[in-house]
């Protein structure tokens, strides 16, 4: 094969077979297909797009690209799930304990934040001591031992799709959706779960901006699982609002704590309650949607009992955490200016933008503009009024937590345009737009 | 600017400024933009095209993107041909000493060729000592004692686009309308020529398959040269069958001398004075279409009198050539084997494929497969029955010139493909497709 064959067939429209494609990921990933030549591939992939065929065959190569986790070992039938990313979302931290309580073990690999704020790994290292940096040996007798596992990617892991996310982020290839869809679930595919859970998040503060683009991105994905063998569902999820209240990495921990307590705010609490209770059908291997609802109140009843708290704890406790974080919150690092801001008139919230409020944290140090930048665990934005509530004025509608003056006058300044208020009641948007199951993408 | 943003402005199909394609166009010549993100851009190009105006500014950037040669101090108006490449191609050969005979001046610089045969300047070294490489000073010096310079590209002309060729060679993204004319024009830019003839070739034999793809390269190229306020003609002509009647550097040498001294084959002698006859009346700057035929009875008089001849002479006398090899062109490079196809039956040539002539020469040795293939100077086929002309059994179709038996052997199996005879007579293809001129490219 020749990768000008390839290239010049893909340029053409026409559909590559699954050993070209292979040849092709395994030429780059290995240097002997050079950078220009699989940068001339991806904008053509990029503007001609790929078969359902072609973009499983992708996901596989790419999976297939360097080591994968073989979690049968310690897990019999191992559920995951992943989220396109989204403002102030936390629901990991709450989700897994919750199945793990539900004596569903579950092993996930995270990745790191970049842009908005931090990543689920950067929240967790908002906890002293805690250690993201896991061997498979570890992740291995840590699942058999507890039943859960929260670590950061082995970086053998689809390292062609590492590869190609750098090259398509500096080639105008990022925005194509079998790009996206095969960048994620290679990477899933790679990390051993059978069934996967896709939180995929629609809305400005949301790499897909609108439901029908997220829709296609699922049932891509979904496509890629299913052809994989794997068990999938895909949720199409609300993120014209930050998810919860709190935005930022020690912020979201403190959050996720009063949930796993039974607190929280109630949006969060129902997000993860149904992030959970999918990912527990799937890995008890229930075939009946109609047990959906039963384990939703078991659930719910793990969280109000503690029981999903304690797991948390066992988990942070394994991984090398400080639990007295844990215990009590008032010991996370905590940031040394703190601003409310307040409703200058009153009405109904209408906007409540993510994207402006991500930007604000953003402002603070919470996230990276570049990959190099350090993050600063402490600072953020607490939201304290959602779309459709009532504010007089006077009402708090922001609490800012920041490290530096200068950042906190520039993240004030940013925070301003998140909220708008009307002078009647809107619709709240609905937390979920949509579920794509195995039988609605068979 | 960014390199990203232009890349995705070109992959969202929306036109380029001038300043984003000179910016990208000399970060990329300079090494600020890597290949990978040049790639990117050209395969963007290609599936996207660009317009008139963008196709422009590209080749002025290209040509802008390095030295570009003057020869105002010796030619006030400088006139150039350019032919995209044909088998049996040797028009230069006799048509600049023509024009120049005519007391148009000429300073042409010429390529070598990769694939088929070899280019001008591979056929120029089949006499022994021409030098074709000189400096800016050499030419300018030669072409005002003797009105005529036929030598090598200097290197510095156009780097861009040598830099972009080698890329679009390995990135599936040579065929593009855009990229094709302005590759080609911003050589002919940065050479100095006012006017300029393209002799765009159509058929088995050339780049371009159909009149249509052809028509449209010509036309892509007469606005390229009007915008940059050059006078152009194009002329679309067959490449079916060879061009006269050798293929191989010395050989077509020798066939340009006979038509130098006003014999050769008659589509040879016919096709140089079109070209010429051109190239005069713009040189002359002569505005009215009429005089076309004037000058093309005076060309065909300087064939006949020898005038052209004694041109080419004191050409290669100026750039260290033997002139004994012109005088008598027996002395000319001469292969070891010569083997003679004779027709098995009789009847009418239907097809005399140029293609196949060019193969069989390539397993001579006459051309490069590679860059880096030497050129055998004596060997080559020669055609001695074209498209209409009747043929008996046993009539001569061709005398291979070859300097190997194995090398001879694969010449001609290939061979045996390349004429076809029928029972009727067919209507030989035309000399031209058409003709485009400064009028209707306006």
């Amino acid at each position: 094969m020749r990768a000008t064959d390839i290239i010049e067939k893909k340029r053409d429209g026409d559909e590559l077979s699954a050993a070209e494609i292979q040849w092709f990921i395994s030429g780059f990933t290995n240097g002997e297909i050079p950078d220009y030549q699989a940068a001339a591939w991806l904008m053509a992939v990029f503007l001609r797009g790929m078969t359902r065929r072609e973009t499983l065959d992708l996901t596989l190569a790419m999976a297939a690209s360097g080591e994968q986790l073989d979690l049968s070992p310690a897990i019999a039938y191992a559920v995951d799930k992943h989220s396109t990313g989204g403002v102030g979302d936390k629901v990991t931290l709450v989700a897994l304990p919750l199945v793990a309580a539900a004596s569903v073990p579950v092993a996930k690999m995270s990745g790191r934040g970049l842009g908005f704020s931090g990543g689920t790994l950067d929240k967790l290292e908002s906890i002293a001591g805690y250690r993201v940096k896991l061997s498979d040996e570890e992740i291995l007798r840590q699942v058999r031992e507890i039943g859960i596992v929260l670590c950061g990617q082995t970086k053998h892991l689809a390292p062609a799709d590492g590869a190609l996310y750098e090259l398509r982020d500096v080639t105008g290839t990022v925005p194509s959706l079998p790009l996206i869809a095969s960048s994620i679930m290679s990477k899933k595919l790679a990390s051993g779960a059978q069934a996967i859970v896709l939180d995929v998040k629609v809305g400005a503060g949301a790499f897909m901006k609108t439901v029908d683009e997220a829709r296609a991105l699922a049932q891509a994905m979904v496509d890629i699982g299913l052809g994989a063998g794997r068990a999938m569902v895909a949720l199409l999820s609300d993120m014209s609002q930050p998810l919860g209240c709190a935005v930022g990495n020690a912020l979201e921990v403190r959050e996720a704590i009063e949930t796993l307590r039974g607190g929280g705010p109630a949006d969060l609490r129902e997000h993860c309650l149904t992030i959970a209770a999918h990912m527990v059908r799937l890995g008890r291997r229930e075939a009946q949607p109609g047990v959906f609802d039963a384990i939703r109140q078991e659930l719910a009843a793990l969280l109000d009992s503690g029981a999903a708290l304690t797991r948390f704890r066992e988990l942070v406790a394994a991984q090398g955490g400080d639990v007295r974080q844990i215990d009590d919150p008032d010991r996370l690092p905590a940031a040394r200016l703190r601003e409310t801001v307040r409703a200058e008139r009153g009405g109904w919230v209408a906007h409540m933008d993510a994207l402006t409020v991500a930007q604000a944290t953003l402002e603070l140090g919470a996230g990276r503009a570049r990959k190099t930048d350090t993050i600063d665990p402490a600072v953020g934005v607490v939201v304290h009024k959602k779309i459709g509530d009532r504010v007089e004025t006077g009402d708090s509608l922001f609490t800012v937590h920041a490290s530096d003056e200068n950042q906190l006058a520039r993240a004030l300044t940013v925070l301003a345009g998140a909220p708008s208020l009307s002078d009647e009641a809107p619709q709240p948007p609905p937390a979920f737009y949509g579920t794509i199951t195995e039988a609605s993408g068979a």
